[in-house]
């Protein structure tokens, strides 16, 4: 997301029912990630190797988890934290299955790369959440 | 999902690594109830209360979950449970919110229920997988 | 999407701008066959055939037509004819690639009816915006 | 998508049935553009105005008009140049709705602007197509 769309956001899009504020530069470096993990996978999942289900299963967590930070006006803080745990869980898988055979596809090196930013993005989101 | 899909897919199709079987029944169910929930609440999404941006969160998670247990070679036992809670919390967020206006929206009582039965049938899913 | 449902949705919802009113039989039809077509498709993409990536599009295409059909305030009847176009055309792609290993693998079989009978219902759906 | 990901997508990955070659600046600026549009009109979209269902219905047009640009080995160029006019046209009637308010909100107006853009590179992308 671009820093003309963060600033034409207001502060009361960037909270949610019981949680005051958000640490927004968390917030948008896991939106940005989440979205860059969406392509990868689904680019990866043309190639009809074995990792491909996977794939596209991730593709989507990361879709429907970007699109609820920016919409946190629907959210909790449980459930986003529900949400963040899958979105981790389902990176790791994807990684896992595209890292075992990084080697042979450059597309496959690329998608594990971004599920491990993604994941990263997830935890840092997770860590400000928690001191909040 | 229908009977016909069902029977059209194979047993590899019906089990994750990690878990040799799935209870095909209570993942029909659950996949139905995702459905169920999905169109719900991108009607009730529209209608432009305060259950809006939940409605949609809830939607594109139900989705994700749906499409997520058609494709269970790209799934793990974790990242099966963590989506399902992950599910259920969304659910938890959209009913509670729509349940606050059921009198005056009838839109709004027939969501809270397609959330009250989807959650219903994460947590069934996630028993069977458990005593798996 | 089922009876009680479309009871619940009011007069305001079946209506567009520009079209005072919408063939709610054709719509109901149609916003099912997308529904099944999208879960055949997903079901398919992960048997890793060639035809993977078409039913890929195809489940997208789907469900934006399906979505787009529960949101008719926010269409109009221009649109509408554009998507039932793309969704159709989508479908075709998807039905030609899946029909062509029909007899090898009854999931492609069971896609290229889906395709098939979601193409017939926006066609059906097109027909009586053309005559409203 | 960013430079790393595009270099790693093999020709394979960039022609589909049909059409031998794409232009692959065009292609990108215009997956870069329905993912930006898509964001937008997410934003957009909570905020509980008129254009909402415009925005959510653009939304998801964008998300898979992205997709399938990503996956064109299951596209044809009949199905691409249908799914770009569908994408145009939902475009135009989020940018109009949103445009009406442009003044009142600088959330509408970014995403009026998203979907400007949005057009005018699905636009670009089908006068590429029809001269290749």
């Amino acid at each position: 997301m671009d820093a003309m769309m963060m600033d034409a956001m207001s502060k009361d899009m960037m909270s949610m029912p019981g949680m005051e504020s958000m640490d927004m530069d968390a917030m948008q470096a896991c939106m940005d990630a989440c979205s860059a993990c969406e392509q990868a996978c689904t680019v990866c999942s043309t190639q009809m190797m074995d990792c491909a289900p996977a794939c596209m299963n991730c593709a989507d967590m990361c879709n429907t988890m970007m699109r609820s930070m920016m919409r946190m006006q629907g959210m909790t803080p449980a459930a986003m934290m529900a949400m963040l745990d899958a979105c981790i869980a389902m990176c790791q898988v994807c990684m896992d299955m595209c890292m075992a055979h990084a080697d042979e596809s450059p597309v496959c090196k690329m998608c594990a790369q971004a599920c491990q930013a993604c994941m990263d993005a997830c935890m840092a989101m997770k860590a400000t959440m928690a001191t909040a």
